[in-house]
């Protein structure tokens, strides 16, 4: 028994419902199905979590929600704290471009930008919070970041009248986790292939030391699967028996990528392909008739770079 | 009882299930649906017609099937006969881009680029396929091509629930009609708002003429949306009770097509946004409660344009 259950997922589930799209599954060939989760609001997943651990808590502090992200996950707990109506103070480095605090300020967030690094940005946000006792929104590695995000597995579960083979992308690998108990119901469900860039193997590392070991992060999808460290409430979920971890490389993400839109019409950022490029690249091999769902996990990107790079 | 009925649409709804893809619908808030056909093979609902056509003729000849466009008729043909596996010639204008040409060559198509505009090549097709035997397959103004069309209409009411109204656009009216006659059952169905460019008003202008009658095209749909006279199968269903005929402005589609990006990361080509645009600008105005579905219909575009024009 995890510290994750299928019961928080189905609990997610019913408490954001209203907040989140139910982003639809579109089968592409017999027995093959694209997660549609592109589509959501704030363009990534990463707003279930949002809502999650924000309608979770209740009441929320007077000083709002906090969290350090100059992406999806600020983007996200900007989107979610606007719908609720509570605050939102987003922590990034002083690196992230104006595009994207523009976007953060778009959607009413406080912007504070500190600190060199990522991991800076997130020590001075914890400080913060310490101070004004705001509501932390972790990006991966909270219970109800990991439930809520469970909430696409639980769905793509309904919609394809279930599948053998989830693919799904790894960061800090909240998403991945929670996709893993929202697919699984009774102790049994499908195989989740966890797909990680090469040049991020937070998982891999972990699975090898047998704990959460910091890794080098780089190459096309840093931006948003760049957590240098598993969560740890991910690696205990993704170390159990019905999930397989693999590597992608950046060539085969950035070609998922290119197939999406040239193929499918699907708008999708890198870490969004990623998971589709362990199918495309033989990576992960289907066996005939074995029903396999990709997830596709977000679309922050800028559109005239989906036929380039 | 028109040309076209509500079973012919179930029959080519059997008929090229196989083939074409069941286009997702997105609830994007309550009672406000997209049909995102723009997702369906070859990047818009042209497929549809296509299959229906050549599947419907049981024996297509040696000399193959023909069709004259340089736009998303001439990609959908392409794309049936390789799928059903035979030849394909498509005429096209001198003007044609050769980014297009290359496009329908890489569907296998043999192309001829003849004519200063459209209109020449059509009928240098015309007078090919009298000499050939080739099959011709019009754009819009065929049964089986509306029938096609309209199994989009007949998905989006199963997917839906049921709607009181679908938004659609129009060129030569083939879709729209197509989709008429597919959302209604029993004689009944939702109202259909027949969505125009100002610049290409083709069935406004039928409608005070009381007859087809060619209208000047121009403005930022006219490569899809740019036929000059409404087809006479579509004057004919478009004229029923339950359509309403509206126009919208270039700027407002320009609008539409940003805001599908932006917001719900729908990549939209012009035609494709038309529909939501009559939404969005207010030419169309929903009451309280009423369910509505706006068919987003294509995607062939240069996603390099999606955030600026
Ligand atoms: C689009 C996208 N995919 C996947 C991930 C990875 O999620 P996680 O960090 O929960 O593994 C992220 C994280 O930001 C993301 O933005
Ligand atoms: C994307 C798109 N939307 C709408 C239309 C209009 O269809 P119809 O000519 O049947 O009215 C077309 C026609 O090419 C199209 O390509």
């Amino acid at each position: 028994m995890t510290a994750v259950t299928h019961e928080d997922v189905l609990a997610a589930a019913a408490r954001i419902g209203g907040h989140v799209l139910r982003t639809p599954v579109l089968e592409v060939s017999p027995g093959l199905w694209f997660k549609l989760e592109q589509l959501q609001h704030s363009g990534s997943f990463k707003v279930r979590g949002a809502f999650n651990r924000i309608l979770a808590a209740g009441d929320v502090p007077a000083a709002g929600v906090i969290a350090a992200s100059g992406g999806n996950h600020g983007l996200a707990v900007a989107f979610a704290a606007r719908a609720v109506g509570v605050r939102a103070e987003i922590f990034v480095p002083e690196v992230t471009s104006p595009v994207k605090v523009a976007g953060l300020r778009a959607l009413g967030a406080h912007i504070t930008q500190t600190g060199s690094i990522y991991s800076e940005a997130a020590e001075a946000a914890a400080k913060r919070a310490a101070e004004t006792g705001a509501l932390q929104v972790h990006a991966y590695d909270q219970p109800e970041v990991v439930a809520g995000q469970g909430t696409t597995g639980l769905e793509l579960m309904e919609q394809t009248g279930g599948v053998d083979t989830v693919l799904v992308a790894v960061g800090g690998g909240g998403f991945a986790a929670g996709v893993t108990v929202g697919t699984s119901a009774g102790g049994s469900g499908p195989r989740i292939v966890a797909v990680e860039p090469e040049r991020i193997p937070t998982l891999h590392a972990a699975r090898e030391a047998g704990k959460p070991v910091p890794v080098q992060v780089g190459g096309v999808a840093a931006d948003a699967l760049g957590a240098s460290v598993i969560g740890g409430l991910a690696f205990e979920i993704l170390s159990g028996p019905r999930v397989e971890s693999v590597l992608v490389s950046d060539e085969a993400i950035v070609a998922a990528r290119r197939t999406l839109w040239e193929r499918h019409r699907v708008a999708a950022e890198h870490a969004g392909a990623a998971a589709y490029a362990a199918l495309l690249s033989d990576v992960y091999r289907p066996e005939p008739g074995e029903r396999v769902a990709v997830v596709i996990c977000g679309s922050n990107t800028d559109p005239a770079t989906l036929t380039s790079d």
